[in-house]
């Protein structure tokens, strides 16, 4: 059987959903991307995603792969003339709820893997903090801080030895048997406008609730509670600060996933296996999830 | 009794809404703020609104008028030492549903008439015509267009015969006794990022329906059904034409309204009032609402 794999960008409201992961019983991404897959392609599919974003987390620029034999092919190609990979677009488009949209759909080598290929992944965390500010078209993505906040010393913390590969045990939520070592290569917080603060997030990959720690430690001293240094010295000490709350999850949205030229896909997903410590992990909980 | 007028600028969502003007045994935004008003003041409020908005459209930019008398000015301030506009910008706040959002409260000359100041409304209706672009967080205000549509055949249309003063009547449902004439002053049409479309119209006001009408112009001509001389040559006959389909509300926003200065306030009122001939209209159905 000539099987076939398939990249798939999505964007998707998490509001809905138990995150990505499928739970029994509960509504995830996975479970209503699978079962649309399989009634356009007539078999059961698996598909692999570079974040499992956690309960109410959304999504813009997720990435996953999944293959198609040669029966399915056919099934999702119908009567069109279409590439495959065009027609599964339309199809999907065609089936899924209004709050998953496939953006692109593309025929990709085997050794492409939406999980281990990816080089980085990217987050936005969204805050409003200004009553005039407030948007409800946007308030199911965008968290409503309850005062002004303190951009400038925001920024200021965000330059201060966070950056680069340290344990992030301090913001994670521990997981058994998976290292908490990653490397932060962008904490930028921006003002787009007034009332509104951007931070975004760029790592090789993130550990659970990584994201929305790192956001609250940040929220903390743009309320001045507590000093621009403070964020890297709960890094270093290593344990969970109960004064860096976990910022809810509304506001938080994976914009963007990158992975190297298709040369160089099978030696990023090696390193990637090497250096996060998941060969002993096969399946199951992923150290690169739940941003 | 000393009258206090305040302006109130409100952003909400229009989806749960049977749009702003109260009607029996529905919910609309009239109801829900002035049951907040109410609440926050301890007395029944009537507000006046800038535009009155169909159910499903939305507004970032709606403006509204309304008066407190002493007593319920002092229920409002309560024991803060705050002015009465600030107070009640924050209590209101405070028991409004999540989409509907005052964004600024101030006291204003008792000159100052939301609908009849009003030097001109603007609305934006978005489109999103590529699945790459669709984005479920911003399904509930883009309308996805089938297909793609040419932009710049859409520029060339709003540039040919429909700005200026004329009779807008193959736009509108007509009112009975209402004028339909009116003076469009700016009808835009943008590219913001691929896939997306912003078709900004500004005028003194509009009547019911037109610039949903008018966007459904000149999505006829994106999608090269029409030349871009259609859509005046509708116009300039006067009679609705069924090629120009109603778009559907949810891709509708009220941006913004602007008021004159201080001084002007009156002149403004009273030029406006004659001249969409509503002195015949009080109360009841204005013919600067439901755009």
């Amino acid at each position: 059987m000539v099987l076939m794999r398939l990249r798939l960008d999505l964007a998707y409201d998490g509001t809905a959903f138990h995150g990505w992961a499928r739970q029994p019983g509960l509504p995830t991404v996975q479970e209503a991307l699978e079962a649309a897959v399989e009634q356009v392609s007539g078999e059961p599919a698996t598909v692999t995603v570079a974040g499992r974003t956690d309960a109410g987390v959304h999504a813009r620029g997720q990435v996953c792969h999944l293959d198609l034999g040669q029966v399915a092919q056919e099934k999702v190609m119908g009567r069109s003339e279409q590439p495959v990979a065009t027609a599964l677009l339309t199809r999907l488009n065609g089936v899924l709820p209004p709050d998953i949209n496939v953006k692109v759909a593309a025929q990709v080598p085997a050794e492409f893997d939406a999980r281990f290929s990816a080089l980085w992944r990217r987050y936005c965390y969204r805050i409003v903090d200004s009553p005039a500010a407030a948007d409800p078209l946007r308030r199911g993505f965008e968290w409503r801080s309850p005062g002004g906040l303190d951009a400038v010393a925001m920024g200021q913390a965000a330059g201060l030895g966070l950056l680069g590969e340290h344990d992030f045990a301090a913001y994670c939520r521990p997981r058994p048997g998976a290292s908490t070592v990653r490397t932060l290569q962008e904490l930028t917080v921006l003002r787009p406008e007034a009332g509104r603060i951007e931070l975004w997030f760029q790592a090789d990959a993130f550990c659970h609730n990584q994201v929305r720690a790192m956001a609250g430690a940040l929220v903390a001293v743009g309320q001045g509670h507590r000093p621009p240094s403070w964020p890297a010295q709960v890094l270093a000490a290593g344990q969970r600060d109960s004064a860096a709350m976990v910022l809810p999850a509304h506001g938080l949205t994976l914009e963007q996933v990158a992975y190297p030229l298709d040369s160089q896909l099978a030696a990023q997903a090696a390193a990637a296996r090497v250096h996060r410590g998941s060969l002993a992990l096969p399946g199951g909980f992923s150290p690169d999830s739940g941003a």
